[in-house]
């Protein structure tokens, strides 16, 4: 399996990360994980549920998980940022 | 048990979506909902992981679920926006 299959969401515009999702399980990944922090964590919701009932329906959310994570915002100082990875299942790809 | 014990998730401050996910195990409930929509959403991962860890240690998420609702712009436009549903549930309380 090629090791590539997360996707993190950022600030671009939602359909781009959609398109990298589809093409991960183009290139013949099963999993997909759609993974991100504070803010973005709605856009890979929307991600996830346009990439699904748009353009693969035959994959499934295998999981959903919410951890807290510790980031610096200055030299001395850190602060908690919440992240979500959504864990996108399909089957196997046609040989 | 109570029937309310969903806590919608909106623009206040996320303490107070927290107090109230608090208050709602307090009053004996075993399941409290955190529901949101669209950008909230990033805020409802927010109130369920500080609910959990500064407040109920002994709660855990239970089941997440995602969702895509249709919803209503103008009279006759309608779209869709992303949903999730965040089931904590803690032990009974005690008598």
């Amino acid at each position: 399996m090629p090791p590539d299959n997360t996707v993190f969401i950022g600030k671009k515009p939602t359909m781009n990360y959609v398109l990298a999702v589809v093409t991960q399980f183009n290139n013949g990944n099963q999993r997909v994980n759609v993974k991100a922090r504070g803010r973005a964590i709605s856009r890979a919701v929307d991600v996830a549920l346009i990439a699904q009932r748009r353009f693969l329906p035959q994959v499934e959310i295998e999981d959903i998980r919410l951890m807290t994570e510790e980031v610096s915002v200055s030299d001395d100082e850190r602060t908690n940022v919440s992240s979500i990875e959504i864990v996108l299942f399909g089957p196997e790809p046609e040989a």
